[in-house]
């Protein structure tokens, strides 16, 4: 829902009216993106409301609350050492939804670009369906590495494939896509990364260049995409054979001699080094 | 730590070498972001090892453990339903990190683009230094947000100014810039955002721009950059009088009957829309 509002954050950017976005949420639900949250996000971006005659999200406070199901989420993930960003991104843009009054304080003071939308306008509606594509196949992929992460060490022997096909059945999320995850787990049950199932490896090597467009597109803009930037951090780290926490290592045996493990040694074997002496 | 890592690793994809990082570290320890960890960092790049000849940092592992204080740090938060999605991008980083063995195979099937930081070349350290004391900023403002909370909550009553210069004194992120954390809860004691004190404000609106260049640039090269791009989210959302929520509560209130307040009634009073007929 969160990667939705998003893409409706920015085509609003772009100064696309409700009806125009209905169009496109309708144009959405026919492709791969098709699912209930999309078919009902266009029939709600079209309702009026009959007093006003003014569309119903127009009139609709921009505050959410929490349930505590994300949170609980959040904790799970924290205690397993498990990444859902994308999940954790939608409930900070909840939170920080709710400080509406910190918000409209804080909106006259700290400074941003002016937004820029309006000359991509044409072929923003085909990079957002592809960069959500792409997101909505992170998230998925973090939650089902949270289940995956919590089976193991509890011993519930959970069959994904069965958890999508059943969330396929009745549940807000059911979509299309859910069929190609239980085909990915029937294909391989010890499937690690959702990503890396051949299907899901197509769609993501497909959409991560339109993804990145519209990240930058947004981070230019001052529109906040916590959800959409969050799920391609994971997804550019995930790739990444070399990441700089050969650094950060360094530094906490500098500081606290934590020792490190070495490129050209086995696994296994730590070493330390003997930095210079700082004066401070 | 993970904000210098990133800079770091934007540094090495523009091709500079560990000599040239540790100039750029230690001009940057001259400046605002003087500090322990900016002049360890400069030290620590410049170490060669002594059999090899080789920089120290190019044979440490890039692959980092957790001790915990961050996962605990993150439970806090969720528990209290504060962001600090910079410290929560720290801990994914090195999550991230540890798993060496499937970044590797993962490297070569899920795709990017080719890093293109060389043109920015020149500009880059200037660029990153300004991003670099945004981000510090906010993960600073984060931090302090979860203890102002959790301080209310249980009537502790911390004293953040105090607290500040207590760092400054010994610990590892001891920094110029504890001064002025001190200073602003000094001049206003009640102080609910870090950002909004009139010195954070300024250097805020001062290098929001560079900080924006920094994240496009490296969403582009796919240079994963959690911290950096978290903390500019955060900076997006805590600045926008509108965030997309609303489109949240209606479509909560479509499938959930969740009822949502409205933009022209006073707040506390709950509506919900008859909504149309979904079959599926």
């Amino acid at each position: 829902m969160q990667l939705i509002c998003k893409a409706y954050a920015l085509l609003r950017a772009a100064g696309f009216s409700t009806d125009e976005m209905a169009d496109i949420f309708d144009g959405w639900n026919e492709g791969e993106l098709q699912s209930y949250l999309i078919l009902i996000t266009a029939k709600a971006l079209r309702q009026r409301n009959p007093e006003t005659g003014l569309p119903v999200v127009d009139l609709v406070l921009d505050k959410a609350g929490q349930k505590g199901a994300g949170q609980w989420t959040l904790i799970s993930a924290a205690e397993d050492a498990v990444v859902v960003s994308t999940i954790n991104a939608a409930v900070e843009a909840r939170v920080l939804s709710s400080m509406k009054a910190a918000r409209l304080a804080a909106s006259t003071r700290l400074q941003g670009p002016t937004p820029t939308l309006g000359p991509r306008r044409a072929e923003l509606a085909k990079l957002l369906q592809d960069a959500l594509h792409a997101a909505k196949v992170v998230s998925y992929t973090q939650g089902l590495d949270l289940m995956r992460t919590m089976s193991e060490e509890k011993i519930w022997a959970l069959d994904l494939g069965s958890i999508a096909s059943i969330w396929r059945g009745g549940c807000i999320i059911r979509a299309r896509f859910l069929d190609r995850i239980t085909e990915a787990y029937r294909a391989d049950p010890g499937l690690h990364n959702l990503m890396l199932a051949p299907f899901f490896e197509g769609v993501m090597n497909l959409n991560q260049q339109a993804w990145r467009d519209v990240v930058a597109m947004a981070v230019a803009s001052g529109v906040p995409v916590l959800a959409l930037s969050a799920s391609l951090a994971y997804y550019d780290s995930y790739r990444c054979a070399w990441l700089p926490a050969n650094l950060l290592q360094a530094v906490r045996d500098f500081f606290g001699a934590h020792t490190y493990e070495r490129v050209d040694r086995p696994a296994g074997q730590w070493f330390h080094t003997e930095w210079p002496e700082v004066s401070v």
